[in-house]
């Protein structure tokens, strides 16, 4: 079969082409309503400004660089978040300056990587056990830096965490004493509570893991460790740390696109979304299939949106119900028959951070146009 | 901050080395236990040819150019199924000759790119819609091929498909009158029934599926379109389908991996797993926090496993059980205090297709260690 070099060029590496108009992306695609996503950044600066508290924007949920950029020249952000040490490499490959690691490194190959990365940037880490310490210092030590950590409280979500009080300050004792790494605060985030609905409920858990971040705070302060930084907080409970005068910074990611789950958490006033964010970042999704009345097939299923906290909703067609996925295929109820095949719909996406984790670019459109195409530079970063 | 050029090489872009122990593997990472994948190709190739079906094994269970050469080398495969139009460019880009899409495609742009792809490999493709017939020829003219077409019946999985029986055959009737395409046959796959897990409902299932097929074959054979191929099954329904004397093609994707929801898929004769495949696919997890008597937590969450069909079993651990993921990290309850920080484990996915798509590259391991890297070529390849 012959072929020119032309034919060779298969592939769309890029699901679109800047300036090309929306509906030539081909999809599903990971698009960004840029004025959106610039309201919701502005809006969470603007908020922490107001606060007093300090922006340290958690990069898990977009994994790329051009926004943790965008997020510290113009959101207000101080630095970044990550959760794996890839993720942090990554990211400062792409230029980022400051981040920490909200996170346990345990293995000591991924503690040297950690400790190789802080002659490049400044990185922070958290601990909730002495017995990393002395890896901690002596990867720091031969390579000749001063890692920053942090003492990660269990607040209340039983996942990682040394119990706080008192058994917290014996480790920050250890930290504060061993060579080469420096304590600098407190780790209290309290990551199921970022999803309770209720905004009564929600209080109440923040406010208990507030309680033990500031008994610790207490201790610490005694045992002549004040911790410099106390930072915690997600999109879901952040006004609650902020407001709490103990919190000093806050770690929300979120925020900047939302999902169909953070729709439904609450603020205390009413029914309006916690923060007032708007929904900045969509599936882009068409219509492959209209087997038959009231039903239509598009092409988004589990490898374009993660269902992990629910199904996708079609944005602005409250006329239409995403009932099903599997693997590459999503079904649609369309009980006016309104669908045409190759139609277009934004899908809200049930969970943002695992959904922007499936692709390789994001699509940033504005007024009907593809206007920046943006890796997801930590794609698939999980060790 | 001065660095030297070693300095720069941060970030394991492969997360471990040919040669190395699974020990130094960075986890979490995507592990193939090469023994028991070259046992489970071997034994669904000679089950095809004992019972004179071709198989097209899957391709979208694993997305590799490697996996997919080696299945047409090595395993009988005749060819692979992909399942959409980038996920095919990128396996033929590879090296495949010979791909079906086992799926429609209804955008102009997207039966343009599979048009040109038909320059460069043998390609087929489903149609379920008369509307995209003059498309899928225009553009087959346009770029001097013939495309082979099976027409997809809705054989009750309620997703895509043209209804059996009469419908059908007057879709394949507009699509043997058009020029530059080829009617080749019939697509019968009902994918909700390869995960039906009592061996008596599935065959029910099936039963009727195949009987659908059976009513369409005999049809097109009085109108002079006899199908040339009748193609269709997956690893939870394919001896059904390859006993039935109609299908003469299955297209079993799974089998290669298997998966813990897979594993519940049982055999008519007992608790056995149908088809006798074994696990061969992992994530390799490490624990990285043990907060406190009786659960620890490792670095496998959301981003490192789909848990769609279920959460993950600990592979070989019947002393542990994994209970719930957040996106980085996984819960595992220890009521042995078996556990150790760094220790590591193998986690068997819910669902091994989504699962394949979250990483860059699969880790073949023989007797302890590394043997191969193969890329996940068509990662992402979403449209």
């Amino acid at each position: 079969m012959t072929a020119s070099p032309k034919d060779l060029e298969i592939g769309f590496d890029v699901p679109a082409e800047i300036g090309a108009s929306i509906d030539d992306i081909q999809t599903p695609a990971l698009i960004i309503d840029l004025d959106a996503f610039e309201r919701n950044v502005a809006r969470m600066r603007d908020y922490a400004e107001k606060m007093g508290v300090k922006l340290r924007a958690h990069a898990k949920t977009h994994k790329s660089a051009d926004i943790a950029l965008y997020l510290m020249e113009k959101g207000g952000a101080v630095g970044i978040c990550c959760q794996k040490v890839s993720e942090a490499e990554a990211l400062v490959r792409g230029g980022v300056t400051d981040v920490l690691v909200a996170n346990e490194v345990s293995d000591p190959k991924k503690i040297d990587r950690l400790a190789r990365l802080t002659k490049l940037a400044k990185v922070a880490v958290c601990v909730d056990d002495a017995a990393v310490v002395p890896t901690l210092s002596e990867a720091a030590g031969r390579h000749g830096v001063t890692l920053d950590v942090l003492v990660e409280i269990d607040c209340g979500a039983r996942r990682c965490g040394v119990e706080a009080g008192a058994p917290a300050v014996e480790l920050a004792k250890v930290v504060a004493a061993a060579p080469n790494i420096a304590f600098i605060g407190i780790q209290a985030y309290h990551g199921s509570a970022q999803h309770i609905y209720d905004p009564a409920d929600r209080r109440a858990a923040i406010d208990k893991s507030t309680g033990m971040a500031r008994l610790t705070a207490d201790l610490l302060k005694e045992a002549g460790l004040e911790p410099k930084i106390v930072t915690g907080a997600g999109t879901g409970t952040h006004p609650i740390e902020a407001a709490s005068g103990l919190y000093n910074e806050i770690q929300p990611g979120s925020y900047i696109f939302m999902d169909a789950d953070y729709a439904r958490v609450r603020t205390d006033e009413g029914n309006g979304t916690v923060g007032g964010f708007e929904h900045a970042l969509f599936v882009l999704t068409s219509i492959m299939s209209k087997p038959a009345s009231g039903r239509a097939v598009c092409d988004a299923g589990l490898k374009a949106h993660s269902i992990d906290s629910g199904l996708p909703s079609v944005f602005d067609r409250s006329d239409l119900k995403f009932v099903g996925a599997s693997d590459e295929h999503g079904k649609i109820e369309d009980p006016n028959d309104a669908l045409k095949l190759n139609d277009k719909l934004r899908l809200v996406p049930g969970h943002c951070d695992p959904t922007c984790n499936l692709y390789d670019w994001y699509v940033g459109v504005r007024d009907g146009r593809v206007e920046v195409l943006w890796p997801v530079t930590a794609r698939g970063k999980v060790y």
